[in-house]
């Protein structure tokens, strides 16, 4: 099936999330609308929290530079943004989305909304930065929410960046009830930029799927890594999920960082997702290790920008 | 003269501002009210810019540690502000004065106000941050300034700090007309906190010496190493300056960090007060030729505290 057969097609298949019985077997598959067979194994090697420290951004230009780190998102709200912004502007080839942040998790060091902060007072905290994490009692008002996300894009935009994608930091965005979710939605629509949704998600947040326009990209498969994972099986984690992959859409959601001084200051409250953590992602995904099974394993890179192509076909 | 009967001359003479050539020579000098003599060598080596980043607050607090760095001020809207705000709230006894910040003058790394950005529109930049710099064509509302500088001092109480004393980064409220520095003055006599004024600058800022109340503490000399200085001469201008320390007050305005990655990114785009600049100035403070001189030169340590204590007698 070419590509105009399939761009004829998407629009009557597309119609059918209505009917997933028919439609999971006829309509195509993304793999299928990017040009790729059904069975297909295709891979986006994603790092996230670019903006965050120096730190994150130096490894991260390394990774991508290393060249089997792919695509990356950057946080507009960090200190070290305009850094990765001017970075982004001079390299416009590289695909970079929007890491839209609401959370600040960090204890000594911390962010706040590009927004003013008297017009999204249910973000911050008492001392003006995001929230260090979303209690049960934290009420997030999803206008403020949307409001924050159109200014983030806004800044970025004005700062020379071209995103490829919308995702969200923590998944603040897909995790805590619809109406954020279609904040994050009605943002990605109002910007023709795709929105990072994994049908990985579907099951457990109910709300995702029935919010989703038929135009909305939705990945097959996300992997992360997470703290259960000791490190010294860090690299067997990654080889077996490559090992393994599906067919389709897979991205791997990974964090890069040096683990330097600045690093381990920024992260020493806790070791999950901290400076050693991103080090051994930083080390995997520019191995010679990983590239080989990449080979081995006959997996296909491909990038949000690829995917944005297909969707508008 | 001992320090009651100071206390008791203090009202009188200080009210002598207005008739120079009579106080001169008979108000007390501050090293006097100080209990102090007259010819004393006082000297507060005072570390700028804390929490600008980890390698600022590491190197600073290395510098308290090491016993001749004896006070710092701290940067409220900085993005490491949390980890100096956490260190000073378990260090009560150290001196630390806000240094109040307007402007995010390096371009890869920023920051911006405490206050809503919509609240103080003047400070900001079309992307929000603090000014890179201020031209003769912006224009900085004294009213914005004074809300800005209130929120940040606001927010330090809030998250534990007791400062000493107030001082203002890159001097923008002192060299930059009489209203803006009336507006410091203003929020320091309202928080009651001294504000670092060097009769030094008289001469230059003719609107300073008038805006004074009797009871604000003028410093008699500053001393701080300029752009001019070769790295090679660095110990040598330090030192200078200690053998030909006058009598009274003095401040040595100092810059520590280390020049680490993140200190060498944050700092790229010019050399002056740079990462290279900042670990000479935390080399030489450090040292034992500094501790050397002091002793040989019978220069005293005094704090911001023993000042204010002194001004409020």
């Amino acid at each position: 099936m070419n590509r105009k057969t399939v761009a004829s097609l998407v629009p009557l298949l597309l119609c059918g999330a209505a009917f997933p019985l028919v439609a999971q077997t006829n309509r195509p598959t993304l793999a299928e609308k990017l040009g790729y067979s059904r069975d297909a194994r295709l891979l986006i090697v994603h790092a996230d929290d670019v903006g965050m420290t120096h730190s994150v951004n130096a490894a991260t230009i390394a990774g991508l530079d290393a060249g089997l780190v792919n695509s990356a998102s950057i946080m507009v709200p960090c200190p070290w943004f305009p850094e990765i912004a001017d970075y982004a502007k001079s390299h416009p080839q590289v695909d970079f989305g929007l890491h839209l942040t609401l959370t600040s998790e960090r204890v000594y060091y911390r962010w706040g909304p590009v927004a003013p902060k008297d017009k999204v007072p249910t973000l911050v905290d008492e001392n003006g930065y995001f929230h260090l994490d979303w209690k049960t009692s934290t009420r997030i008002d999803p206008k403020e929410a949307e409001l924050e996300l159109r200014a983030q894009i806004d800044r970025a935009y004005s700062m020379g960046i071209r995103p490829t994608h919308l995702d969200s930091h923590q998944y603040r965005l897909l995790q805590n009830g619809k109406e954020l979710f279609r904040a994050f939605l009605s943002v990605a629509h109002d910007y023709k930029l795709p929105a990072f949704v994994s049908r990985d998600w579907f099951a457990e947040s109910p709300y995702l799927e029935p919010a989703l326009s038929p135009t909305d990209i939705v990945i097959d498969h996300t992997v992360t890594i997470s703290p259960g994972v000791p490190p010294e099986k860090w690299n067997e984690f990654y080889k077996n999920a490559l090992k393994n992959l599906p067919p389709g859409v897979t991205e791997f959601v990974i964090h890069l960082a040096f683990a330097n001084d600045e690093m381990n200051a920024a992260t020493r409250e806790r070791d999950t997702w901290g400076a050693a953590w991103r080090q051994r992602d930083f080390d995997f995904f520019t191995s010679s290790e990983f590239r080989q099974v990449l080979r081995e394993e006959s997996i296909q890179l491909i990038t949000w920008r690829e995917l944005a192509r297909a969707a508008s076909r």
